[in-house]
């Protein structure tokens, strides 16, 4: 006999010795799914498909096509692209890709997918995925990442064997692994309406508070990011200050590069680089990464997942900030803004391959090299005498 | 209006777009008191208490007379000690010290404390938590810990105001934080009974499995430890060699000094020192770290609370290893030996001084000085110009 | 009886055996006086000081007004300052401030100050340094650097007792740091002159080549750094990649956000902040640091003194990178530009405070915090108990 | 034209400005031969030859008798060989090597072969080369080293060709490198002579000083080391605490598992394995790394090569610590001993195979898979998309 697997962790005792025991407040008890035990299943079957492919990547064409054909032709679903996918030229000029007329088409920031897709595909790098959750600032569909030829984090998928695969899912049989995303909320201070910004919409982000004209043009933008956020010197060569508040204290000022604030996913993405320990996506947790301190003693640092993260320009900081999300839409951040950062309810529903350990072990040894080493080959050592 | 806070992370949505959702498992559902929230409370009023004081430091003796007389003749509790710090000279021969003759006393490894102590208070510094932790190798009374002049990560309370502190923890006036343990099991192969060893009650670890006779002699030692198990070279020049897997998988190979496994609550101890981010902890979660590893690119990971890890010699070691669970006894493990690992349900309620946020990150700043620096210094950098 | 200090080491012994020795090449020779010995001498009396005050900093208004009237009224001395430095109202304005008028004045990048400046006196934070650096591309005068509250890793000196310093210095009575720079010269390819550019004198670069016409624009530019050249990814948010070369030999392309060369000195600025190892300045080394480098595996490596470095472009990259000098001087870096990065000939002669052993050390404790602990705190221990 | 490569830096110029220069020393000037044109030569041809074999690899049998055959019968040598390899029944047992009976034999401590060895050929791992240099505590012959299979960083040569090579480099033909190694010095308080002990001679270190009787018996041995010295904890779970000086002045104290003393040769063995950056042999210095420090900012430091330093318990430190030489040798450390540290003034000559910068840069990639990575794999980047 042999336990279930669990990705939680076990229900802690709450008795303490003979006498002692934890408070019982039903209204701040969660009720969690194991991560071990996740599975998807569809409520009608999935008939609107997004398909996202990386672009300008002539290898990718052809999968592309099959894919389109095989999900339009044999599954009779209807495909959405993006329109400048179609108008890349290797598309647009080929004569040969007739189903071409029956995808249908949406532009990144002027058409809303909320609640038009079903079900996700992406064909390319970690990148698409990361797109993909630009996307759908709400509720994400399931999304299931192919590679060609290099694994990735995000991509787990050979394309090898694509038709079946893709059945597969469709048919309800599927593992997921729910990675959380960040909720990022910027808000400007003395924020001018100008001309040409009558319709304020970020292309993916969303106006969550548009105040009246007597609140001094405060605006407030709010993004969910997949990797991370980061806040840095953007092209200045000074350094930023700014300071890190959790749940209303400040914890630190950070004198360097900048700050990355990052998901378990993001964890062996940027953070990794700036010197993080790597976190498997089950862990709910935010990472907290400074890049390039100045000061030795500032290591990286994993809070939990509920935290309200409050980033600051410092008081004294000369020069201004920039932030960014999941590598886009960089933005300045001026003294009196306020990034609001806590974990999202909208986590992206991402298909396994095997499952959620295999899937991200598999990734650490191909995409990082984690700990690979040839048998032989070591540091110098005496033993080898 | 402000949400109420959390330690956990929000509960994710199940549905994912129109039509996908998560697929209900009610077997699989954990329910979890949110950390934030987690106070004591008292099923009856405590009676017995065991009081651990550091040893060998002359500075406590007075503190440790001062809230042995206060527990037992204002409080009216029975306190409980270990034999040998009364056995320490300057206590015995301290003939003004008469309450001496009404404490309790035991041995440890000889005496069982289980079900007879409601709660403990330590005085001296985070050994006493580790300390006491070893003694309780099933629940765990709730936890007290007094530092005299220097703050650690394990002892917030500061001794000037014990009487105040004591009484409202009593009354039952408390916040505390489930600090994990893990659980450690030992299985050695061959393992030979020899004369004198017809007890082998390992002082505070419990044998979990006598198999007999005809078992060739396995033998599994179970320990709960609240830092880390530390598997290293021990007294050898040479490195040590192990595999470890995760849920029966081999995920790498550690060749170096040895490799930490560690609690969230350790990970600001040897981990740190080893190089590993600092993980606050309330975040449920294992930490693998490297010691001194032969490869550049081994990084430490963080992995899901629930997972089960293994580790043995690997099948070319040319040495032993050498295990110790929270710094102590150190024993060798051999060929054929296996060390599971993985999170006890049996956590240390420690007692918090405010709250679990903010007492790890006065503990940050003054026990490690993260990110701590004079205003003015700084690197060397031309914006001084 | 105690042997010579030394801050290079022995002369090694060049008989290998009882048959075998060092092939003798006396072109190859070098002669180095032992950097534990050397002293400043002066070979007339040195009458022209050049005096470099941070700017923005009110409180080194003073001490620049008393140190000023000392070197011209007692020392009778020519002071040099920067034009901009007078035209800062808070001095320009200061109607007391009589001996202003008698001031000489130069203007960065429009005047020339080789050969007329026979020592300086920086007033302020490291980066006063770095800037009596970048204006002096040839030989350096000896430079004595004061800090005003907090030392620096090059403002050694206290200004409390500023005249009997000066005057020892003066005097010729003092031990002097040679500090090696780097010899960075950036080749433009395509480069052309546009209206605007004729004089395409760069403020404290040299043009070392400028070709004909017939020569397609080529343009090569040249700086000396004391700290550190760095290429990175500028104001992009994608990573830059870079191929570096040492000796003609490709020996790793960087992945990330850039690499730093930088010299010992440079190794406790950014590089530090980048997680390289500190060296001492008196050393004859070149550090490579990547910035956040996308594997893993890329540690900061040190190479001799005199090797030829080169940086460009991958063929593969997507994106230009940004190429600053000690911080300033920011300037894209497109496909077929080369950097050529080696130690130059002209080191900054820094004057020591006590000697290049103690002013390293005291620095490294009072800016970095190296190893600084309070006695009793320290990591999570059972030793503790 | 191309100036001539230099593995040293230039020699810098010493006028500064117009008037100042550096104080002439002519006692305190080196004379050394820029490493880049170092070359081997022999004053008379070599006849002596010692061959290492690493022992208990059977691949290495049939090479290392084809290599003595060939060293004995087509060159004319006097082989060397330590006694013990000739013991192993492998060898011992094979009757088909019988120019067995030729070979000169030698016991590792008892026999000294100062003097009476010309030429050294290493077979197997960097364990060879580091028990070569351990053979030899003052002048080292020439050292050729072959790896079987998988490069290190101390064995440049493949051995398939290894008659022409062998044959090249007895006619003079190489070029070298001259690995600096440290000399330590242990000087023993309180060192009671014991029965048996009455021919103290270490096998390979040196008594340097052996005090009469009235000296209290202070003892002091010397060994020189190629890679390291380590100072640390030994078998102990305490940590250890000890003092480090750099010429006379008490630089800080080290508190964690250890310390490292290394040359740059070291500097990719265990000191690369406990976070140091990596230096190239050329490089005239000493690397200080500390062993899992017990503080966050302890980052390791270079210090010019020709410094002294001593190494002491902390007095106030509760348990000895552990000393060990290239891996051998461990001894302990108590209160009042004294541990001397500087560059030692007889390198160890080694081979090239190509030349310092090419052999460096191959183990690099070999060895340590320095920043090795596939084309496409990395981190995750929103680029991908």
């Amino acid at each position: 006999y042999r336990r279930t697997r669990s990705l939680h962790g076990p229900s802690p005792a709450t008795k303490f010795g003979p006498k002692a025991c934890m408070l019982q407040n039903p209204k701040a008890v969660m009720h969690i799914q194991d991560p071990a035990s996740q599975r998807l299943t569809w409520s009608k079957p999935p008939k609107s498909i997004l398909v996202i492919k990386k672009i300008q990547d002539h290898r990718l064409l052809q999968p592309f096509k099959d894919l389109c054909i095989f999900l339009m032709e044999e599954k009779d679903m209807i495909v959405y692209v993006e329109k400048k996918v179609l108008e890349d030229p290797t598309i647009a000029d080929d004569e040969s890709f007739g189903p071409l007329k029956k995808l249908s088409t949406f532009r990144e920031g002027l058409d809303d997918l909320s609640d038009r897709i079903d079900f996700i595909i992406c064909l390319g790098g970690d990148g698409t995925l990361l797109y993909a959750s630009s996307l759908f600032q709400g509720s994400v569909p399931p999304v299931m990442a192919f590679h060609l030829g290099s694994l990735g984090f995000l991509t787990p998928f050979n394309f090898d064997t694509y038709q079946s695969q893709v059945t597969q899912v469709i048919e309800g049989n599927a593992a997921i692994i729910l990675r959380n995303r960040l909720k990022v909320k910027v808000i400007k201070e003395n924020w001018e309406s100008k001309v040409g910004q009558e319709h304020p919409v970020e292309e993916n982000g969303r106006i969550v508070a548009k105040h009246g004209e007597n609140d001094l043009g405060k605006r407030a933008v709010q993004y969910q990011v997949l990797n991370e956020v980061v806040v840095d010197r953007g092209p200045s060569s000074y350094l930023s200050n700014v300071d890190l508040f959790l749940n209303g204290r400040l914890i630190t000022s950070v004198q360097g590069d900048g700050v990355i604030v990052s998901t378990p996913t993001g964890s062996t993405a940027y953070a990794a680089a700036a010197g993080a320990s790597m976190i498997h996506p089950n862990v709910p947790a935010i990472m907290i990464t400074p890049i390039c301190p100045h000061s030795l003693s500032f290591r990286p640092i994993v809070v939990p997942a509920g935290v309200d993260l409050q980033i600051m320009l410092s008081p004294d900081a000369r020069n201004t900030a920039w932030i960014s999300f999941d590598g886009r839409k960089r933005q300045e951040i001026c003294h009196g803004d306020r990034i609001n950062i806590t974990t999202s309810c909208y986590p992206v529903p991402s298909i396994c391959f095997r499952d959620p350990v295999n899937d991200w072990f598999d990734s650490l040894a191909e995409c990082l090299h984690w700990n690979v080493r040839k048998k032989q080959s070591h540091l110098t050592d005496v033993e080898d005498y």
